[in-house]
């Protein structure tokens, strides 16, 4: 899960001196923070600091973040007006410092494992620019979806061309693997879901050059069935806790993996709470292919280190 | 949904006069604002004006009602001191103030339409005891469920003690069904859903002398299976909208009807959006038997009128 270091005494260490906007524009700054997971505790893989907003930025939306309120739009999208004036981003430049974070950690990383990059999903990307931020309801993207949905599949078109590019130069600049994370895909019907969110989420996986480079889509909830899902052409599908994976793997074709899904909360207690929860997770892939061990959503800023190394000796016995 | 008036002005007229909390513990206001939908707007149903709350105050915690905040528990359930503290309540004496809304209920509607009663299921209103109010990771309750969970199956079962007299006073006070919300359950992983939610909505279910009184089962996302769901004695499975009605009904038997289950967003546009989205979920049940149509969850207060009315008329076509 993406921002793995905030539990880190090391990451905040970078943090006391920089906010998370420097951190994760500063390619030295994002490669170290991003390598600290892999060198402190052995993580098998490294996926790269950085936030998901930088696409909405680069269209041309101005972007707040403000300490313990997370980030901010304060002039959401409300109309064609606004969707009109978003600008296809030209990614080497305005988003170079990405791109130099990801050469920059693979030199330090040496090889020692991959480096997984990453991007929001149209759907969850076009929900922040309209909202603005968080939300409880989701009014503003829902009445959008429902009174004009012909304007939001045009913004969720711009979006996903713009997606394409980023995770193509991502790949370009030597990520191993590409995460897209549909963090916001839960709060539809499953049609809609299906018209909004997968439709998009496929059309991104298929403007990828891929060269190999395999492509993981994570999602809360259910979305629509889980053929669906693996039918988007991702090669792994990444699951919150509230879906059975020994139900998943019953369900889709082997040739789709699966990730994840413990509940972070459960390594919020002690070192055996963590291990036992993290055994019970493995369970039920015992005997099926394809397991990628993780959370199932991201980790939590106060989880005791401790745990999190209980965690990953379990997964590793 | 409860609290069906919010977005009624006959409703906002009386709650200029007194507060929530009063609201519902003065039953001829309870009552008042419980028949206005069916008056106003012709629902098929009546649902009683209530709070969940009202069995956690009875079993001895303090709740406070702050205008914008929603209810809070200013001392939270955090241990087993505090959980032996509670009492099993007296329904009689100390939730009177529902029965006779309920009473005074009946005699206004004077049998035009059914009356439900409702409460929470054991695992929400446990996880408002231990959280205090509304949460975003439910890490005290989580933290509970993973660490001590003697302790939380303790507390459950004091909760559904209470609920089974509590619905039980209801039915014999005179409500023609009832109505369980497990508003929280979708923040479990399944086994956890039906170890510490199922299984004590289950067990209240058991223990209610119905005389003929249908149980119906709220709740939000999938929580587990739905054939399990649907085993748990209730009558009726009300689900939200994340998940396809004709879907559903394809995987549990016709025994169980099911509820639901509109996005209430789709409420907030113009009536022609209101009615075009519910004549989509109206299809969905067409030729299968056993559908209540309703929202698949609360209604929202700034919710026009005009759009309500252009649901019922679609309904009623």
């Amino acid at each position: 899960m993406r921002q793995a270091g905030r539990y880190l005494p090391a990451y905040q260490a970078v943090r006391a001196k920089v906010d998370f906007q420097e951190l994760y524009k500063t390619p030295a700054l994002a490669a170290e923070v991003t390598a600290q997971p892999v060198e402190i505790l052995s993580f098998d893989a490294a996926i790269l600091f950085s936030d998901i907003l930088v696409i909405p930025e680069a269209m041309g939306m101005k972007l707040e973040f403000s300490e313990g309120k997370g980030p901010r739009f304060p002039q959401p999208l409300r109309g064609a007006d606004d969707i009109g004036r978003l600008h296809h981003p030209k990614i080497e430049v305005e988003l170079d410092f990405v791109l130099e974070a990801i050469r920059l950690t693979r030199q330090r990383l040496a090889g020692a494992v991959p480096l997984i990059g990453f991007c929001g999903s149209p759907w969850t990307l076009a929900t922040y620019m309209v909202e603005g931020g968080g939300s409880k309801e989701f009014a503003n993207i829902k009445s959008l979806m429902f009174g004009q949905p012909q304007l939001l599949h045009s913004l969720l078109e711009n979006v996903t061309a713009a997606l394409v590019d980023y995770l193509n130069a991502q790949i370009r600049a030597g990520v191993h693997a590409v995460q897209i994370f549909d963090s916001w895909g839960y709060v539809l019907a499953p049609d809609d879901y299906e018209e909004f969110s997968l439709r998009y989420t496929s059309r991104l996986i298929a403007g990828l050059k891929r060269n190999g480079v395999p492509v993981i889509y994570f999602l809360r909830g259910r979305g629509c069935g889980l053929k669906k899902l693996a039918a988007s052409g991702a090669d792994v599908l990444s699951l919150d806790w509230t879906i059975d994976l020994a139900e998943a793997r019953q369900q889709i074709e082997d040739r789709v993996a699966l990730q994840g899904n413990l509940d972070p909360i459960a390594l919020l207690a002690t070192p055996e709470v963590a291990r036992a929860q993290t055994k019970k997770i493995l369970a039920k892939m015992v005997g099926a292919s394809g397991h990628i061990f993780n959370l199932g959503h991201g980790i939590l800023p106060n989880t005791p280190v401790e745990n999190v190394q209980a965690v990953i000796s379990a997964v590793k016995e």
